[in-house]
């Protein structure tokens, strides 16, 4: 099955928003072999709308557009595609409904107002997507030859939701026999250089590849390792996965902490949860992102505490118990700092693990001896403390991302008795 | 003038790459006059590159294409645009030195692969635009009409760097007389609805757009206000921006917390310095989120002292001093823990500034009573204390975001006197 994507917005067209919609439309519909044959990105107005998708139907009979369904008068989808298929717009009543009872129970002040009946305006014969994260239902129109066009939000948290829960689904009921796909299988690691690995990988004499590619993706978690097959049918691809992902994870070894789009903090968390520990941070140069990660995951509160940002030096001596003495001789960006900090979160909290994070984000702050991007990280588990300093690359915020995550890849490492 | 792009590679379709060149495109054309009528992404094959590059020439007469240049079988861009323009191909012997010497000034092994010399192949009549960034020199070919291709490399590196240095001087060239842009200027609004917005401004019966397009922008820092001009000259554009801008802006009145990318943290930080103030954050759902954002900023370090992060309730008590019976009356989710979490925090850390937070950040979590979206929501200014209950919509991640922003909103609207 072959289909077109249309994305729409003005915002587009100038550049000010980059199209993610049409790369995670892309991949998400390959993974149920889907083939997109052609991306088109086009403005507001309904002419502009109209003669995109009709030439996308008239190459491929199926399209997926996003954007252009919102309450404002600059969303022309519904009306401009239901033009491409002779069809009248009718007010829905249900969705009328649905959008007052959303009003109300946000506790929204007043009346749902005139504008967002807008969105209640659908074309005759369309079924309804329906949208259970914003307020802008969905429309799938289809003409008597079976050419369809599905018309999703443009908001991209509203658009993947709507995907997942309801035109995934509807499109793999459409395809018929053993498709072929193009697939792929990630590796994360962390706490190892692109090169390094790369020189493991490479000294796997015996490897066969089995017609699979490999890509080296490096990020400030990690290197992901993305092992990707095109033109079998699911089922070989995951054998060949299996066999292949295996060496590879073999050669990468300690440094794996997870595949796919794992979360380093969910690894952590899960190890915590299981060998019923508790966790507090203290956290100086990362000002809480370290907090934030770990309680990003739902369910966290089982394992974490909480935590002191410990920004000042009066917070880290004051509430962490950190020694002046030892912020005068080593400094506040140290392994010792770091240590007391991560003893003392355990202590003030009373968690089983505590974790200190200390370093310079710049862009200012540097010296030659602790230049921008040193960051001090230390682990206090149940008394065993472990710390060690490095030096991250990148701009302040990337600086903080990895600190962030060496801290927790070294809490994954203590777990498992690997330093 | 107007213009279309084509952005080609297989990568593209699959959403293994998200296309940045096209917005990149898109936006260095809009700062010199240009508009982009329509992108379009295709595949490698020829037969889609030349359909798709014909039809937008058939459209608009003037096209750029990035991506099919390199030196391997599937960059097939440079013959199947030629075939379009009716062109043979020739080996230009001038490029084939070029990458000779490209070759050994790098010290790579042996001679240049014969595979490398397909870089050196153009289409008859073709005007080569010379790459400083890398092996694949751009072509420029034009028919006796004038309408043009300028193919530029995929690479976003070199197609960047090649844009600046020899594409953009030569559309300049072509476009006459004083040149008109197409700009925008953006007023950020924060704790107002979309809905609420456009009724306010709808409501300003003597508006006078003078032909600028608005776009609403809802997200979790609030509601952007967009204007657009296209057609104007620099100077037309700015003025008519500091006329509709200024009406929109008092409409708006206290929602506006800035222009352009400006982040709320950022404004809060400057009234708090400007007002000698410093802060501290206490944070159970955030869960560090505020603290990160405004560590996030450099030289935070004079105002942001740091905080607590008090995920489980006994932190709530033991640190932050919250009355168990505050917690027994009302629950960890009210505005009254939350007050106390505000002085909390103050008390502690010894700030005049305190902000609590507290809320359901979900999936699980929610009553009838307090649905997942709940947040309340704390400010503590030197002993005066606001506070709100709120209903945040969208995921986990979502409901923190917007629960750090609304309570940076609150403590803006303190320190402007509005709260």
């Amino acid at each position: 099955m072959q289909l077109e994507i249309v994305t729409i917005g003005d915002e587009l067209l100038l550049g000010f928003t980059i199209d993610t919609n049409g790369a995670h439309l892309a991949r998400e519909l390959a993974q149920v072999g889907i083939t997109v044959s052609r991306r088109t990105s086009v403005g507001d107005g309904a002419s502009e709308i109209a003669a995109a998708v009709r030439e996308a139907l008239d190459r491929s009979g199926a399209v997926i557009t996003t954007g252009g369904l919102g309450p404002t008068s600059d969303d022309m989808t519904k009306p401009a595609i239901a033009g491409i298929f002779g069809r009248a717009m009718r007010l829905d009543d249900t969705i009328v409904e649905r959008l007052r009872l959303r009003w109300k129970s946000r506790g929204w002040p007043g009346e749902l107002p005139e504008s967002n009946k807008q969105q209640a305006q659908i074309p005759e014969g369309a079924t309804i997507l329906e949208n259970q994260h914003g307020s802008a239902p969905g429309i799938w129109l289809e003409d008597e030859r079976g050419r369809w066009v599905a018309m999703l939000p443009g908001v991209p948290r509203e658009m993947r939701g709507m995907l997942a829960d309801v035109l995934l689904p509807r499109l793999v009921a459409l395809v018929d026999g053993v498709p072929t796909v193009v697939a792929s299988r990630t590796i994360r690691t962390t706490g190892i250089s692109e090169s390094a690995l790369s020189d493991r990988i490479r000294n796997l004499a015996e490897l066969d590849f089995e017609g699979l590619s490999l890509a080296y993706l490096p990020g400030w978690e990690g290197v992901d390792l993305r092992l990707t097959s095109s033109g079998l049918t699911a089922e070989d691809a995951a054998a060949r996965f299996a066999r292949v992902g295996g060496a590879l994870t073999a050669a990468a070894a300690d440094h794996v902490y997870g595949g796919g789009s794992d979360d380093l903090a969910t690894t952590v968390l899960d190890a915590l949860r299981e060998a019923r520990q508790t966790i507090a941070v203290a956290e100086s140069c990362t000002g809480g992102m370290l907090g934030m990660r770990l309680t990003a995951i739902a369910g966290s509160s089982d394992v974490v505490l909480g935590g002191v940002i410990a920004y000042h030096n009066d917070v880290k001596v004051q509430q962490l118990g950190v020694r002046p003495q030892t912020l005068q001789d080593h400094g506040a960006v140290s392994e010792e700092t770091a240590r007391e900090m991560a003893g003392g979160a355990r202590a003030l909290l009373g968690s089983s693990v505590g974790v200190g994070i200390t370093g310079i984000a710049g862009p200012g702050g540097g010296t030659p001896d602790k230049p921008v991007g040193t960051v001090c990280v230390a682990v206090d588990l149940e008394g065993d403390v472990r710390s060690f300093r490095a030096s991250m690359v990148g701009d302040r915020h990337e600086i903080r991302q990895r600190g962030a995550q060496a801290a927790l890849n070294l809490v994954r490492r203590m777990m498992a008795g690997m330093a």
